[in-house]
């Protein structure tokens, strides 16, 4: 399990609410992610999540909704593996990764950061992101605000998250 | 190091910000903590915190401030080692631990909750509480709202925060 590559320990319980996300596009070897949502209050908001090698979190936002809430802040760290963040920006010259073949209409954002165990990046609210791991997969903590999925806006509109 | 026993990866740069917290007590064996900031924004912060075994971080606790900030909400999660986290309430009966000899007027916060690895609880901001690490030390995920340390509340008059 990729958790206990990464040395994160997790309670029984914890392991059976690992949330496994195939964005309702039954593909999940190459787009989805598997999510641990550790706190998630009002306030603020704590996962682990994991990617297999190559697999794709597809493209997406956090907006602000009408209750005030003003999209998501979020700080992608990586604990284990290589992750390579692309944001809404200038793109990257000479990207490492691609997105998923077939689906690159619905990748737009083209900035790359590339993630290396012990390094992070913050994403202000509302920018479009999607991340892929590299060969040995990824494990990643997040922190940020309150995560409301329902309400993410995917590129791709064949995606549900539920 | 303790970060490496929880097999926490961090990067050169972060070593260096290490934050080594005596509390101006000049007592760092019995009672201090060791920070390390991931992140901290006016939304969100979390942190990697280090106890050497059986050193207790002192009872404070973090206050609504003027500008509308509602205190610090945080959810402590064990890592590596054992923590007894301490926050007010109803007494626990019989402790496992206990305040540090000759300093316990000081502390007040009685209802005692033991977090293991991958165990982890969450304060409602301003909850009055300390914490001290079992005999192998302790590595703690603090997830939390904004972190304004320079006005914590701290229950022993002699402690100073810088």
């Amino acid at each position: 399990m990729m958790y206990e590559k990464a040395h994160i320990v997790l309670t029984e319980s914890e392991k059976q609410k690992i949330e496994v996300v195939d964005c309702a596009l039954d593909d999940f070897d190459r787009t989805g992610i598997c999510i641990l949502t550790y706190v998630n209050t009002d306030l603020c908001c704590a996962k682990e999540m994991v990617l297999m090698p190559g697999q794709t979190c597809p493209e997406h936002t956090h907006k602000p909704l009408d209750n005030g809430y003003m999209g998501k802040e979020e700080t992608f760290r990586c604990r284990y593996g290589k992750v390579y963040l692309h944001v809404a920006g200038e793109a990257t010259p000479d990207p490492a990764v691609k997105a998923p073949a077939g689906d690159e209409a619905y990748y737009t954002a083209a900035r790359e950061i590339v993630l290396n165990p012990g390094e992070q990046y913050t994403l202000v609210p509302d920018t479009l992101h999607w991340f892929q791991a590299g060969p040995e997969g990824a494990v990643i903590s997040e922190f940020s605000t309150a995560s409301h999925d329902e309400y993410d806006i995917f590129t791709d509109p064949r995606i549900k998250r539920v």
